[in-house]
Parts: structure tokens; sequence; C-alpha cells
């Protein structure tokens, strides 16, 4: 047997993964059979089956992978301090996540919001899967409260609000905002950040400054 | 053959569809087969047939019939005039959304969010669903547009933001939300209304008053 180095073996593994999760990303995990994924890659079976087990193991694989960019992604966010406001905060955390796994944009049409999507589709229905993500969100989650207790702490923000409930609603837009990609096509990241900032420039009964001066 | 009732056969068509949406929302759609819709409505196969040609019929019943009680739920954005501020605004949407489809919840457990999350990845891997949900998403995009129009109008948000970019950021916000109930567990509206008051309370600099007089 001829010896191949670990490069070798990186890439080589690197491209099922690739191919696997633009099949996944298009036609959702159960929709997807292993002889796809051999036909994507241009693979024998065997060679596909040197890495990965079975279609079981491509998607653990994959989930992982996709969760890790996010993990990365909302890092950059306790990075910065104090924090930039929410559409900088925003802006920050989906750039990057959108310009991850450059390999599934290759046709222009951006995947990884689509396959997003199949993951949360499929954790819910794994168990081990679900911990995994449900991980990873909590430590997201730490990582905003932190944040939102900086604009607290500044007097950037009312803080007789949980500083949780605001983490997990700046949450919540980024996800929404991913699942939009998704299902009606890219957008710039523009979009969320313009919105965010409409958002903190409203008037509101419980701050000290009343709304009579804008005009 | 019984002549039977139109009342009969509705109330027979519910049974299938509640029990069909169970399952989805637990296991997808890809992962339930017709065997176990008829186990979970305890018919048999003549009974479901004789309403549904398959279990691609049924999805698309399903899908239209949530699709339905989301552009139902957003109609009531528009019964306010003026419109009340976004916490209150997705209040009335989210509550109404999250109440829905009470057959899917008798076990103490929000099945709509999952079901929502399965159909946002069966929509992108089905085209004429993503028809179906791309026109009720531009219909309800519309009537959020018209909403932060009046918000501009009164002076309650700034208006050189493009109204619709505010108000993809809302329904994101809305949308992100369900996908955490799917994924993480229920959680009440509450958190996500605190998280837009707590947004709205903000400075920021491109308004005219000044952070200067919070403490």
């Amino acid at each position: 047997m001829a010896r191949v180095s670990q490069e070798h073996l990186d890439a080589r593994r690197r491209q099922i993964l690739d191919g696997a999760a633009r099949l996944f990303a298009r036609n959702g995990f159960h929709a997807t059979s292993m002889q796809d994924v051999l036909k994507e890659v241009d693979l024998s079976a065997g060679a596909v089956y040197r890495y990965f087990s079975g279609k079981d193991e491509l998607i653990a694989a994959i989930v992982k992978e996709v969760l890790g960019e996010i993990r990365a992604a909302f890092e950059d966010v306790s990075r910065h301090s104090p924090p930039p406001p929410p559409d900088i905060l925003v802006g920050l955390v989906l750039g990057r996540t959108l310009r991850v796994w450059p390999s599934l944009n290759s046709d222009g049409e951006a995947l990884f919001p689509r396959l997003m999507l199949q993951v949360w589709a499929e954790t819910v229905r794994n168990e081990e899967l679900a911990a995994v993500l449900t991980e990873v969100y909590t430590e997201l989650r730490e990582r905003w409260v932190l944040a939102v207790e900086a604009y607290q702490k500044a007097g950037m923000m009312r803080s007789d609000i949980p500083a949780e409930h605001a983490a997990r609603t700046m949450i919540a837009a980024v996800q929404g905002f991913i699942a939009q990609q998704a299902l009606f096509g890219a957008a710039p990241v523009e979009v969320l950040q313009d919105g965010l900032r409409a958002l903190t420039s409203m008037r509101d009964e419980g701050t000290a400054t009343g709304g009579s001066q804008l005009g």
C-alpha cells in the first residue's frame, strides 16, 4: 500500500466534507444518499468510507464544523472592550459567519445559511447533536450577556432589564437573519445593521429623555 | 356505503393533520413514514388515504396551514393605527403564533416552533413550497414596512434608514426567537419583548438627543 502524507489525508477529508456539505445544504440530510456524496466528490466508495463510516458520521462531522464556525464568530464579540454598539457587533459576527466555508459558495450562492437551517432541523430530532448545539448556544449567550452588561454599565442601555433577555434578542435577530438568507436569498449584512440602528434610535417610555425633541 | 356528515369528514381530516403535524414536528418530514402517521392517528390506511394521497400531500397541507397561521398572526399588526412600539407589536404577533394549533401542545411541549423549523428546512429544497413561503413572507414584510413607516412619520424612529431594513430586522428577531424555542425549549414572549425594549432604550449617535442625560 502506498504511503500518503497527512496533508494528502487532510485534503481528501476536506474534499469529502465540502462536497457532502454542499449536498446537505441544498437537499437536506435525509434526501441525500451516500451514493450522491460519492458522485459529488468523484471518489470511490472505498476512498470515502476510509474517512467516514457512513452518512451519520458525515453529518456529525459537518454539524460540529458548522457549530465550531459559529462559536469562533461569536468569540470575536468578547475581543472588544468596551463592546461596539449592537449594529457593529452584529456586523462583525454575522459578516464572519457568512464568509466562512468559502468552498460552500463556489456557485455564488451562499450555502452556509441553508446548511444552518438543515442543522437546526436535524438537531431537533437528534439528542446527541442537540447537546452539542445547546453547549455552543449557552457559551455564546454568556458572551453576549457580558457585552450587554458592558452597555448597561456604560449607561448605553437601561439596566432594569435582564441582560440575558437583551442578549437572547440580539442572537435571535442574527439567527432570524440567517434563516431569511437561506429562505429568501442573500442580503447584505448592512440590512440587519440598519435595522438595529433604527431600533436603537427609537424613543422608549422607560428612558429619561423624551421623544419631543425629535423632528 | 354509510353517508357521513361534512362535520365528521372535517373532524377526521383535522385528526390526521394534527397527528401528522405532531410527528413531523418531533422527527422531521423525512424520518416520518405514512405507517408512523397511521399508528399515531390510530386509523386504517384506507381511512387516511381517503383524505390524503400520500405523505407529500400531507406535508403540503401542513405547510400551508402553518404559513396560514403565521399570515393571520401578522395580519394583526395592520389592525393597529398608529402601531404600538416594537415590543408590544412583537408580543401580539408572537403570542398569537405560539398559541395557535393547541392540539400540537397536548403534552405541554410547544411543538409549533419545532414544526416551523422543519417547514423552513423543507421549503429550502422544495420549489413549490418555497414559492408559497416567499409569497407569505413578502406580504408580511409589506405589513411590517407600513408599521415602520408609521413610526418614522410619528418621529418615533429615525427616518434616514430604509423602512424595509427595520422591518426585516424585526421579523428576523421573531424568526430567531421561534428557532430558539424549537432548539432550546419554551421561553415566555416577555424575553423577546424585554430585549426589544432594551434595544430601543439605547443611545445612538444618529439621534438628536445625546446619551449624557442617562444615569
